[in-house]
């Protein structure tokens, strides 16, 4: 099947919910593109029909929906999984990077140990909204010495601008949302 | 490669960190089992080949660590993945179940709609501890007729007797942590 028919596919099996977490935001559901055995397999697929054969040897998934499609792409394409995770949920020792988000501020931590120097990595996560989330994850991979090859996420928020907050650094998305 | 190696394997790439996240727990962190390529792959194998064939159409993950190993197998057996969530996390009409944990108290939520009266499931997290989280995920799925199949877990801390709490219901496990 052609990619736009399974990119369409994936498109309609979001659900958008108004006003959440606050109102103004249209929130994009990937819950209900889960529950949709063949887009949510649709979209692992188109993800590994990328990345496969490209030597990714890490695929950092960014807490919590990352975990979700970082898992099956980086089995896949026979890379380690590394999750990107919120302040004090990692045991061991980490390194941590700040940054402001659609709403709000958080922190993000990796394990260290967990990737080494020359490492290539690719990023997954969901959504790409003002990019925040994107950069933390690069900043943490590259202060280990690892080249991130691109971030991939299953929806992107053009209106938000991330991709220009990202430079010259590559992001793959399926799904626009305008 | 026999299930013996496979499990010696996987039992042996789990890092055991005292002390986290509080005093007089041996914390099981299953984040280095996921750098480890064949261990991880070995993981959902065997998993895998547990439930194929047997007609489960819902595979459901308790967040965080229930969602790095619920989707791939979710995706290999033909089931729909259902993340089950903190509260205020999942942004359409949820229902919840209050839990205790070995180390505080929780509410889990799950979205109405995502299954179905008379669905077979199966619970996916990294850990059974006291058992609390997966009585409730039990619960959740219970209320809205789906029927659970089997409780899965990658380690068990057979000390705490979380098996005793599910009763009757099947739980699979695949270390077991002394």
């Amino acid at each position: 099947m052609g990619n736009d028919q399974r990119i369409a596919g994936i498109s309609s099996a979001i659900r958008v919910i108004a006003d959440f977490p606050k109102p103004g935001i249209m929130f994009q559901d990937i819950t209900t593109l889960l529950l949709d055995v063949k887009a949510f397999k649709d979209t692992i697929d188109l993800f590994v029909e990328r990345y496969q054969g490209k030597n990714i040897s890490v695929v950092a998934g960014i807490e919590a929906r990352g975990f979700i499609f970082g898992p099956p792409i980086a089995l896949a394409i026979g890379a380690k999984f590394v999750p990107l995770r919120k302040p004090r949920k990692l045991p061991g020792e980490v390194i941590s990077e700040e940054y402001s988000l659609e709403y709000g501020t958080d922190k993000m931590e990796m394990h260290v140990g967990a990737v080494q120097e020359g490492e290539s990595a690719l990023v997954i996560d969901d959504l790409i909204a003002t990019g925040g989330t994107l950069c933390a994850a690069i900043k943490l991979l590259e202060r280990v010495g690892a080249q991130v090859v691109e971030c991939a996420c299953v929806i992107e928020l053009p209106e938000l601008k991330g991709r220009d907050k990202l430079g010259e650094k590559p992001l793959f998305v399926l799904v626009s949302s305008d």
